[in-house]
This record gives C-alpha cells, structure tokens and sequence, in this order.
C-alpha cells in the first residue's frame, strides 16, 4: 500500500523530469547527494569540449576566444536564483574553506578595535578550524558557544558571527533572519556556510539581511568531488570589504602587472589565482541541473521525500532514534537516525546499495536531492533498512572496520 | 641550410619521442607552453575515467576505493625527480597565489618579533600582492628592493624571503642557493615561487638549502588551465610550521570531526579544503608527460631551442632587442625581444599561427617547452617573425586592439 502512494506521489511530481539530467548507476538508491552530488548527464561532454576542443585546439587564446577569464562570475550568476541573490554578489572561486577564510578575514578588518568573532560550538569542524586558524594570526578571540547562547555572545566587541546554516549533522536550520538582525544592531557582520542549504532549501540572502556567505559545490550544486566553492558579498559591502588573500585575478587590471595591488570594484576582488577552467566548466553542468526548477519545488519536493522516508523508518525500525528535527521546515534536505551500531548498520545498507553515510558518534545520515531522488527510493530504502535491523545483519566484522574516509 | 641543420638536430634528440605525448594542432608553433602548457594527450581519457567510472559510478565510495583521500601527496610525489625534493615534501593544493599565503604566513609566524619579509620589485605581481597582502594584515614591513640590493636587505629582523626563482618577464635565474645562505645567515626563511621553473629546468630544491616553494601546475607541468599548484616544504620544518588556512583536510583525525584543530604530522598539514579530484587526475596526466625523461636532458634541450631561437631571431631581426639573459645558463627555458610595437608584431605573430605572447611594456615573450617543441620549430618560427618585420604586416589596427587577457 504505502509503495502504491509513492508510486503515486512520484506520478504527480513536478520535478520528476529532472532525474533524467543525471547519470545514476543502476539499482542504488543514492541519499548521499548532501556529501556529493550525483554525476549530471551533460558534465562529460562539457569537460571533454572544454579541454579537447578549447585548451587542446586554441591553447592560451582560450581565455579570450572562449571567455574563460569571465567564468568564475558568468558561472556564479547561474547561482543567483538558487540563493536569491543578485548576479553581481555571487563568485566561484577556490574551496570552501579558503572562501570562508577570505571573509571572515574581510569582516574582521572591516570592523578594527573589535576583539572577537563569535561562533557556535559543533559547527561544522572546518569552519571552526578556519576561524580559530584566523583568530589566532590576528589575536581575536574566538567565541565558540552552545547554539542557545548564541544571540547573547553578540556583543559590541563582536566583529563577526560565522555559522553553518544547516547542521552537517541534525539538519536543523538556524535562523537566518534573526541571527543578522541581531549582529546588524551590535555593529557585527555575518558569514554564512550554506554548504547544506545551497540547492537543497529556499534562500533569499538578500531579503534575510545577509553580508557573506560561502557555499560548497559538490554537495547539491552537482559540481563534482571537490568543485569550487562560491562566495557571496551583498553590494553594499562590496567596495568596502577587502581580502588579505590579494591575488591577481582580483586586481583591478591584472595584465598590467603592477607591483602595487589595487582590487577591482565589486565581487571581483575577491578572486586570488587563476580559475580553474575544467572545474568551473564541470561545476557549471551542476548548475545546470537547476535550470527551470524553482527552489520552491525543490524545496516542496524535499519536505515530501523526507516527511515520507522519516515516516516509514520510524514505522518500521523502532530502535532506531530520529535525531533531526521533527519538522521539514526546521531541517535541511537531510535526516539522521541515530544507533550505537550506526557505522555498522550503515555499512550494511551500503552493501545493499543503499547509500548514506555516517557521523560521528552514532549518527547514520540520509540526504534526499529533490533533482534525482524519488518517493518509491524513501519507501524502498526504509524496507531494505528494517530487513537490515531485524535480521542483525549488520553485526559482522566487516561492517565493524572503519574505511579511512567515512 | 639553417633548417637542415635543425633537422639533424631533431633526428639526434633523444627526447623526440614526448612529443606523442602532447595533442597539439596541426600548423601551429606553440611558444607559450610557459603561460599554459598543450593538452597531454593522455587527460582526456583520464579525465574521463575519474568523472565517468569513479564519481558517475561509485559516487561517494570513491574517496575510498579509488584512494582520492590520497591524491593530494600521491600525486605530489610525481613531482620529486621534476623539482629535486622527496616525494613526502611535496603537495597538490589550491592556486599558486593561495599557496603562496599559507607558506609566507607559515614562515613569519615561525619567526616571531621580526618585523619584515623581504622580496624584489618586479617579482611576479600575484607573489607581491600575496605579500602586500599577508604584511599589512599582520602589520610587518614589506621590503620591496631592486635585485642587487636583496641580499644586503636580508638582515636579523627579516623573517622570511620571498620571490620568483626565474623572472616571467627576462626568464632570469636567481641564485637560490646564495638567497638561502644569506637568508639562514641571518635566521630568515626563503619561500620560493618556481611557476616559471618546474618542469623547465633542472632544480635540486633539497639541495640548495630550501626552505619553502609553491609551483603553478599549468605551465611546463601541462596540468591545464587553472590547473592546481604544488607545495615543498623541506621534511626539517614541517612539524615547526602552521598554516592559517587551517582546514579539515590538514587535520590529524579529519573524520573525528573534533572542534579543535589539530594538524596532522607532516606534509599533509599544508592541506585547507576538499581537494579537486577531476583538477588533480588531469594534473597527473601533465606529470605523466615528464615520465622516463630526466631534467638533465629537458634543461639541454631548453639551453638547445633557446640559442637556435635566439641566433636565428637576431640573425634575420636586427631591429629586435634581445632582453634575456644571453648565456641560457642563467636563464629559465623562455626569452623575451623588446620592441616598441611588440603588442602588435605579436598578434601578426599569432595569427601566423606562432603562439607567444606579450609582457608590458615592449616584450615579446617566447616559451620553450622541450617535451614538445622542435629545432625546426624554432627556424620555421625566426622565419615568419622576419616575414612579418620585414613586411610590417603587424602595422595595422587590427592588431593593436587590445584584448582583455594578454
């Protein structure tokens, strides 16, 4: 019965269509697409074009001939309905964590005589490492608190508050709008990680008073194991905010080699080295997985999947503990099961070819990407998990051993 | 005559053979290998693979089964018999320009209470804005000298030395094993920036007493544009220092997903973000394209091409000015000829189907890639250029027009 209503829920489904934009291996069910994304149908005829008939046949004429010196925003600017932000306040560049330290860095300078930057406590651990590595060259103090505290750490001392929009681990989504009002009446600007968010829920940086944010490019964006990460900075900040990673992609004319370094005007500036072509063309068939979908859908889509997946799970395995929010609109795009035997019992469900992953301690994780996952994969996927739980076959010794990437 | 001469010296080159290993367009004399190496014809297949069989297939696993956690060092240590280091000093991250700023603040923070880096005007732009960048973030002196001063401005409150081994614009080597003596005489560090070196010329790094070098991964080492860049830090320091970018694939447990940052032991520490999986397969296709050749044969036949070059260019161009080292012993493996309209005899040049390109104010710049470039290539080149000074064909507006990237 309840196969019939997915099957129904998928026959009803308006972004139905878009599964056909990805290449996904027969007889997996893939609810990893939060850690990475699946492969989209278009990236390898995109990659081979860009390097066989631009690098291979023009050869450094490229980056005129076929524009690639403008990619690294042309490409971002597909980003601008995903995040509801305008074209001109989006950029791909570098990773994650090198974007997240150029601006925090850029808010912390902006904000001279101010001692600290405020954090949470189990943000997402590179995102903690980047602001402590930060901290720690400038003499700031990092002020990491329990998410409760959170709004009360920011004080009149406090230069930045950097968070992780989604938790990695629970889903649970903070509270955006709240979170920079509050920074905005102490002076303090914030910086955004949507590396759990982007793709996956509705975003209106520019409507949630956001300054910064940074973004991953593999998890729902599709752009390929380690793409580019994209930066945001709202135009009011633009002019005034400058990174110390001063490279000379951000200079305002990088091909006169000047030895003094003068950024260009706008989101520009906050390019270090030289793009990198492939990946930006790879990323770019990411984004173009998005085309005509609204973040609406998406987001109606990802309520649906995981409300339906929650339900049978719960229904099924009652060891098993929901350790995410209860309500879709208070989580991400993933959910997470928590079980002391959660690595084993993940791993078994791998070698059924369902795939999550774990974290740390106990946590088996779920992600449903509304482009590719469907309703009869959350019913199918629970079945498989509560044949796993009954007959225990997760308790053997070849479950039990820990890969070195988890 | 001339061109007989140059073909017995390509029947007796003992590295003809690499050619095969490059796709390169029929009719074109590439000579810009320097600023973007050819496409190794290798890359695409490889490309291939890793999107199509590894990430389109085992999706998520791969980090796993196909070891792309190790890629990074794996792949580095390619680079060792190319730059003279171990492989476990060696690191594929980021850009040059990134790179740069991990090191340059790894080295002032190793030597605390010194207040200046020292460097040379005309380095590479992006190495100077690095260290603008970096020195007035931490309030240090940036002592920018001509060149016959920089030893004499190396003193005891200098923390680090910084500059290009081989000059983008003269191809000019400097003296790296007397900028190291003078550098450790006086406690400072020396970072290196090889982008015009690796892969051009031979280099002991280990044995010259280095300290610190970044390298660009898109010029000689072919790994296409954009390409990540390279890390050496010598075994010695490797424990001593700390980057910055502290992020969560410098971490000593990364999976532990702890709050705390802990560096892992070693060259790996060096490490910020997600490395670039499909970046890093198609940089090991370029570090590919040195395998079986020694750089004692890629330096001869860099010094070979290079005086061809030059002897063919001033026996037909009496109006160019040579502007490079005239003893290819104390250059790297480019020239550069210095004309008043040398932005516009370039682009007649080019489209000649002779790829060089232009340096402000007056050089033309010629790269010499002796994997894949020719003695005939070099008279067939010295030819056209002499067609073209002799017609002035490049006196035409066309060829004056500026184009957005140089």
């Amino acid at each position: 019965m309840t196969l019939d209503r997915a099957r129904q829920l998928d026959a009803a489904d308006p972004l139905a269509f878009a599964r056909e934009r990805f290449s996904l291996p027969d007889g997996v069910i893939y609810l990893d697409g939060n850690s990475l994304g699946a492969l989209p149908r278009a990236t390898s005829a995109k990659l081979a074009d860009t390097v066989e008939n631009q690098w291979g046949k023009d050869l450094i004429a490229s980056w005129n001939k076929h524009g690639w010196i403008d990619w690294p925003t042309q490409i971002a600017a597909k980003l601008a309905p995903i995040v509801g932000a305008r074209p001109d306040e989006l950029l791909i560049a570098d990773s994650t964590s090198v974007c997240l330290f150029k601006l925090l860095a850029a808010a912390v300078r902006a904000r001279p005589g101010r001692g600290k930057i405020v954090t949470r406590t189990a943000n997402f651990p590179t995102d903690l490492y980047v602001a402590q590595g930060l901290a720690e060259m400038l003499g700031l103090k990092l002020d990491s608190v329990p998410v409760e505290e959170l709004i009360d750490a920011i004080d009149e001392d406090t230069a930045a508050v950097t968070l992780t929009h989604v938790d990695y681990r629970s889903g649970a989504i903070l509270d955006m709008r709240a979170i920079n009002a509050a920074a905005h009446e102490a002076g303090a600007l914030t910086l955004w990680d949507l590396s759990h968010s982007a793709g996956a829920i509705e975003l209106d940086l520019d409507g949630s008073g956001c300054d910064l944010a940074v973004g991953c490019g593999y998890k729902y964006l599709n752009g390929g194991p380690g793409a580019p990460a994209f930066i945001y900075v709202v135009e009011r900040l633009q002019d005034e905010l400058r990174s110390p990673l001063q490279g000379w992609m951000g200079h305002a004319n990088p091909f006169a080699f000047d030895d003094d370094y003068r950024p260009v005007e706008g989101i520009g500036r906050f390019l270090t080295g030289t793009p990198p072509i492939p990946a930006l063309a790879a990323l770019e068939a990411g984004l173009d997985t998005f085309s005509g979908v609204p973040m609406s859908g998406v987001a109606a889509k990802s309520r649906s999947l995981s409300q339906l997946f929650v339900a049978e799970v719960e229904a099924r395995c009652p060891n098993l503990e929901l350790a995410s929010p209860r309500d879709p609109a208070q989580r991400g795009s993933h959910v997470v099961f928590a079980h002391p035997e959660g690595y084993a019992i993940m791993q078994a469900l791998i070698s059924r070819r369902v795939i999550g992953d774990f974290r740390t301690p106990d946590l088996m994780r779920f992600g449903f990407a509304p482009l590719y996952n469907s309703h009869v994969e959350m019913v199918r996927a629970a079945e498989i998990l509560a044949e796993i739980m009954a007959s225990r076959e997760w308790d053997q010794p070849r479950f039990r051993e820990r890969a070195k990437v988890t």
